[in-house]
């Protein structure tokens, strides 16, 4: 169906979304967790428009992806309705892991600011996975400097 | 931005969304409470492209939406990176509340069956409120036989 | 740890919660498809005290539980910093699968009634499984007159 | 009720919970957001055990807690049913704002750690308040050496 992953532009990915009740708390703004929420939903579009599905590989190698870490700053509040876009730019592709900044905007405006670091792992023992093709060719490509 | 709220086709609303790990649990498949947040976040599109702003509404009235009654049949599973479909039909609306039902597909499959109560009440009082224009005209022709 | 999974009480199960802002929108009030959630956190601590663990089933048997449906009326809502409780009522329980009834109170006040039927399957080919001693025998108990 | 609010040892708290099924997600363990989630909880039952209701402040203050920053390190995965731990340690406490330390432990191992600063502000024009009593002074006396 006419679903949107979507797009690049100057090796950074663009994904845009809108804030729903469910994404709010009682304080009337996103409750705090869910930008991180919104940081995996942009990944997850990116990859798949990379090529090569994460359901697939996680049924087929028992791997996935896992968060390390994150630094999140939180810059102004985001509320109901709004139409929210997650900036997402490979800083660094390793052989296992991949450095991320996602930024969260509301047009100009950045909502909050994140570091995350990603890796790839075996789903069964846990163990770091080197990053697999298509995804690794195009994680380099985009972390190169323009 | 480029967000897509979806359409209206023979007096239905189609809105697609794609599963995340975030919808998902630990039994592999998409945890069950999350197709109401399916369901709200298509009436939340789908009111937004009938005119008028819920966030607007919510801070010059008091007034929102909420959930009287649900049922729900859960058919099939849905799984991570499905393309879910959210139809929703408007069954009645009167006065203060609306009925509808919202099926939850993957291309032609069912995954979960919903009728759906909703009324419109003051956050203040927790009162019921007639709905507003231009939500009430369009949503009574909606349910109108074709 | 001093973990409270709740206790059993003329045939029914209590477990008791706190409203914490995640489960909370920007409507004030508890998000509406949260109070599945707290119900399945009941369930969860009802089938802990009755001895085996979902976890370890889950990972020996590639079992679990599943909602087949739900039927949901919301009375009043909830707000933050409430103290609910959970009552769980086994109405009947067969070979496959079990109906319930999950009342959400706040004091005498309920907030939200529940009927949910489970089946209990096999998470790699979705089939129905007989439920697994010991929680059956307690089940049926739980289900008789009193 | 007998809702648990966790407890206060050598000016740490600490608070356990369950891991259910809504906090996994389909690579088996707990979705990376939802230890921010654990940590929220733990900070309001903290609160509330230093007397002086949230609710109450926001209803007639119209004040809350926002998170302004976390650097949150992932260490090892949580599981199903495990019951962990949220260690919460005070580590300054300004005018305005708070700094903590929050641990996630499963018996004596950390499943991560984190670092988050909280701000005290008006809901309406979110800017800083003054952390108000009882809560300043506890958490002052929280945060002097030992």
């Amino acid at each position: 169906m006419e679903h949107n992953s979507g797009y690049f532009k100057s090796s950074k990915h663009y994904f845009s979304l809108r804030v729903y009740y469910s994404d709010t708390d009682a304080g009337g703004v996103v409750y705090h967790s869910n930008y991180l929420n919104f940081a995996e939903h942009a990944r997850s579009e990116m990859i798949d428009l990379l090529g090569g599905k994460q359901k697939h590989r996680m049924d087929q190698a028992g791997a996935g992806f896992v968060v390390s870490s994150i630094d999140i700053k939180y810059r102004k509040p985001g509320f109901l309705d709004d139409i929210l876009t997650v900036e997402t730019a490979v800083i660094k592709c390793e052989r296992f892991t991949l450095n991320l900044q996602q930024n969260i905007l509301r047009d100009q405006e950045i909502l909050a600011e994140m570091k995350i670091r990603i890796a790839y792992i075996s789903l069964e023992n846990l163990r770091p996975l080197p990053l697999p093709e298509p995804w690794k060719t195009r994680l380099m490509e985009l972390s190169s400097p323009q």
